[in-house]
Formats: C-alpha cells, structure tokens, sequence
C-alpha cells in the first residue's frame, strides 16, 4: 500500500482520530499518518477529556487509536465521554487494557496490531533460547573482556536437538515458534486454552503437566486474570533444572519467584524479553550468566514497524469507508 | 553404544594408539578411552618421536589419535617413523593438518569427526545470525548496564524472514542452516564446488555472485588452499551493506580488510565464531555493537563432545576389529 494521497491535505477535511497517549508507531511516522487523519491530541492538552474535547470542538469523534502507553479505556474513563465512539484501533497484540465488554455493549468494533509482530516475536523467542542454550551473549562478553586470550576455559552449551520444548499458548507466536524449532530436530509440546485438532504437537491440558515434561518452556501467551503468574514456584518446580523463555507479558512469570529459582540455582537459565515492572530489572540479575535479558524487543523491527504503520492506517482506512476491520477482536 | 568393558584391564593387553598431542576429546575421555586403548603419550616425552617409540617400544604402532593442536602429520615429521601405520583418526571435522596424498601413498586411512559437530555449528550460524540482526548481545549489554531505565530508545533489529542468505559450501553443516533458515522464511541461496541437483535452494558458480545477490553471508565451508582469505576485498564490496556469519575458519575471511569495512561502516555486521590467530581477536572489535564475538564454540556442546567421543571410539575400534572406518576420508 503506498501513500498515494496529495501532500499537505487540510486537516480539518479528514477524518478525525483521538489520541489520548501517542503509540511509538504514530510518533515515527506521524508526518505520513497525518496526510490521512486528523488527530486530536488530549496528551498535549492540561485539559480533561470532555474539557478538551469540548474545546476542539469533538464530541462527535468516532475513532481512537489506542496503545498500552495511554490510559486504561473504561466506560468512566474513556467511553462515557465519546457518545459516538464506534472503533478503537491499538497498535498492539494486547488489548488487556480495553473493556471489551463495555465496547461489545456499546457497539464499538476494537482492532489490534494482529499478527504483525508474530514472526519477530517468534525469531526473538528462538534467539533467546539458543543464546540461553549456547552461551551466545555470555561467549560475546567472554571475548570481548579479553578472557579468551588468558584462558580457553569456555563452558560447553547443550545442543538444542535435545530438547523438549514446551510452548505455552500456541496462537500466532507460539505456532511460530514450533515450526522454527521443529528445523532444529526440537521435540515439540504445547499447552492452550484448546487442543489444536491440526498440528502435530504434543498437548497437554495445563501448564504443570507441560513443565514436567519439558526441558523449556516458552511463554507465547496474552496477559489474562488467568495467565496472571501462571508461571509460579509449583510450575518451576515441575519444570526442575529448566529454562524459561517469555516473549509474552512480565507478569505471566511470577518474577521474585523466578529469580529466587535463579539465585539459588534451581533453574538451568532464562531468556527475558518482558519484565513484571519494566524499565525496571530485577538487578541480582545482571551479574548471571545464565540469563539474557532483552528491552522489550522482540516485536520490534524497522520491517515489522512498517507493516504496523501500514496496518493501523489500513483498519482506520476501512473504518472511515465503512468496510470492515482487517483485525477486529471477536 | 556403552562401555562394557571390565574397569582396569591391563594395558599391555590394549591395542597401541599413538598420542602425539591430546585432543579435548581424549583429556576429557581419558578413564573411558583408557579402558579401551593403551596410549602412547609423545606430549608427556622430551624425546624425538623415533626415541619415544624406541623407548616404548612401539615401532610397530599402527594407529594415531590426531588433533588439530598436534604438529602437521607430514612424511617427514610422523610417517617415516611410522612404518606400520594403518590409521589415523581424528577428533576434527578438518583435516588440513594431514598430508592426505601421502597417507593415500601409504595405504593410511583417514577418519574424521563426521557430522558430529554439524548440528551444533549450524545451530550456532543461525544464533549469530539472529543476534546480529536482532541485536540480542546488545540488548543484554543494554539492559545489564542498567541504560534501559534511564531512556527506551534502543534501534530497531532487522527481519529474519526478509533476508536473502547466502550460504558458502553447502555441506554437512551449510545444508543443515539452509533447513533451519528456511524455517524463518529467509530466502536461500548458496555456492559450493558443485550445483547440488536435489535442494531447492539457488546456487550461484561463485561467491561474488552469491555476495551481489544476498544480504547475509554464512561461511560453512572447509579451509583449503581455494578457500584461504576467499572473503576478500572484493567479495566484501559485493555484498554491499550486508552481514557476514563464519562458523568455519578465520583464515577464510581476509581479516584485516573485514576489521576495515567494519571500522568505515561499510558492512552491517558480523558474528564471528573463528578468527586467524585464535584465541587473538582485534581489539578493534571489541568496541563495536554491530559485532557478536564467540570464542571458537560453534561445535561444541556437552552433548555433541559425548557423541564425539563415541565415535572416535568407534573408529578406532573398527580398525583394530578390521572392520570399515564410520568416517573415512574418501
């Protein structure tokens, strides 16, 4: 999809979107978004919501674009004061932070990033298991510190053909991840809401049983009530001298559980993409070799944030011409 | 296979193998091997090969455990004062240190370490491969240093699955990154001596050609007299703003000018398992965040090290059994 709009349309001819925080995606390709929608930024307002709107004249908006940086979007919050909200288009997979009963209720269609991210979500999964498994980031610090030159002293890796992987939650990612470690000769098993009638993996009805039988478990799953530390000190200790990988959501892992696990050498190592209170790092982690720890990263590529852009631009596009949304939530 | 032997026969009673320096694989395996083999240790001697063999009495030695941290296994520095020499094994996939037309001339078969090693190497190109371009080691070196909190911008990584790869020697281990690559959706491409007829992957006659055509280089090729310094210059201005992999051998790269387009960012990235002076690494380098460094462990796991020494084993005792060599060197 290319921009093929005029240059420097007048705002007020487009349609208009409410941004109540800015998503990373609008903020990067703000000057392009902006030759489609006209956006009303409360995040640059001392305004409160119904003031603001009141005062760029927009009680009519009928669309948001949302993201997990802005607020929670309630009926108090958020909804009762857009009477004619009909659609909130996130830039994310997540969409923990919307009411979505309320929405159903209201009759507003809700749109995520789906599955832009899948395939980098899935390689940084991957990338953290091996560099777990091989000592990849520790053998860079190794080299780098000028160690190698003194002593040859390297401890060996395990090989990732001998491992049973345990997938937790294979939607979009978590397929993903199976089909990738599959081309390493990985024994596969996976635990989910259902069984998948059609993929050749392994199932097992709950997470305790998957650890058990697993040498790694690999967090793919959404952040639910349900998934809310499911990965506690029972399901360590099921997993016994394991790794963890999460790709998901921090607060899937029951994070002080996890690094007491690995501060007393319970668990073979982890690979963190997402933390329960991030930026913030539990620091008895920096001085382990067994972890490798990640920014939030594993969605993000320049490649990955084009597609988003085109994407979130694609279920606005549809909505202002009243055809239906490339990913709604069901 | 497992070691039924009795514990502590009598070593006189063992067949004779000659040590001239210990492999990792014999000093890790000694008791094991012990209870299979008499050993020769030449490396425990201050005396010349022929007053070794004198002494211990052994001319009649018909078999060498070889390694690559050994002197070059040429007629005049091991086979003149061999005369009963039949065998050679080795714990190396490479056998460039063996003068392999002499030992043709003598009737010496050559055995190596097969595929052992492949899995693992390959494993371990992909895991440089997926560092480099989602800056996994520096993103660990980001969060560690505790830069995270104090401000998110960290750069965007680059997408596995748009890259085209370019694999140099589609061997044991060149079609195994093939399949594992494939799995991540990257497009694959290769050149070795000859066009394989069986794979779907494109071969270009030439790695200039593969260069012009890829974004990645992967280095899976042995080091032989063609291949010393074939990433040159001019194969590096033909792949342009690209990556290069090398799990093979670090005279294969001209070093110096691969530290130069590094230094004058005329190449994306690195990930370097081997280098020409081993365990030297440019310094240069070590300041660099487009560079992932690991000191020569592509093929070793604790895993792979086992099978190694299974089939050394087996090796040597299919000669002394005057059964078929599993791998020798055709």
């Amino acid at each position: 999809m290319a921009d093929t709009k005029p240059s420097n349309p007048n705002p007020k001819t487009l349609p208009k979107v409410l941004l109540l925080e800015p998503p990373p995606i609008y903020l990067h390709y703000e000057s392009q978004f902006s030759l489609h929608f006209n956006f009303l930024k409360h995040y640059n307002s001392p305004l409160s919501l119904p003031e603001f709107l009141a005062e760029v004249n927009a009680n009519d908006v009928s669309a948001i674009l949302a993201t997990t940086l802005g607020p929670p979007i309630t009926a108090s919050t958020v909804l009762d004061h857009l009477p004619s909200l009909r659609c909130i288009v996130t830039s994310s997979i997540g969409v923990d932070f919307i009411d979505l009963d309320e929405c159903r209720r209201r009759n507003i269609t809700v749109a995520n990033a789906a599955d832009v991210f899948s395939a980098d979500c899935a390689d940084s999964a991957v990338a953290l298991l091996i560099d777990v498994c091989r000592k990849v980031s520790n053998g860079d610090r190794f080299v780098r510190s000028g160690n190698w030159s003194v002593s040859a002293d390297f401890p060996l890796g395990h090989q990732l053909g001998r491992l049973n992987i345990g997938i937790v939650g294979l939607g979009s990612i978590g397929s993903r991840v199976a089909k990738r470690l599959a081309a390493f000769n990985c024994s596969i098993s996976y635990t989910s809401r259902k069984q998948k009638p059609s993929v050749p993996y392994s199932f097992y009805p709950d997470v305790y049983e998957l650890a058990e039988n697993s040498n790694v478990l690999v967090l793919c799953c959404p952040l639910t009530d349900e998934t809310r530390h499911m990965i506690s000190k029972e399901v360590l200790l099921a997993l016994g001298k394991g790794v963890i990988i999460n790709v998901s959501r921090g607060s899937v892992v029951d994070e002080k559980e996890l690094v007491r696990f690995l501060l007393e050498d319970h668990i073979a190592g982890v690979g963190l993409d997402v933390f329960e209170n991030e930026p913030s790092v539990p620091k008895e982690l920096f001085a382990l070799d067994n972890v490798v720890l990640s920014p939030h990263i594993a969605a993000s590529t320049d490649e990955a944030f084009h597609d988003l852009y085109e994407h979130v631009k694609a279920n606005l596009q549809a909505f202002f011409s009243n055809k239906p949304l490339h990913s709604p939530i069901v």
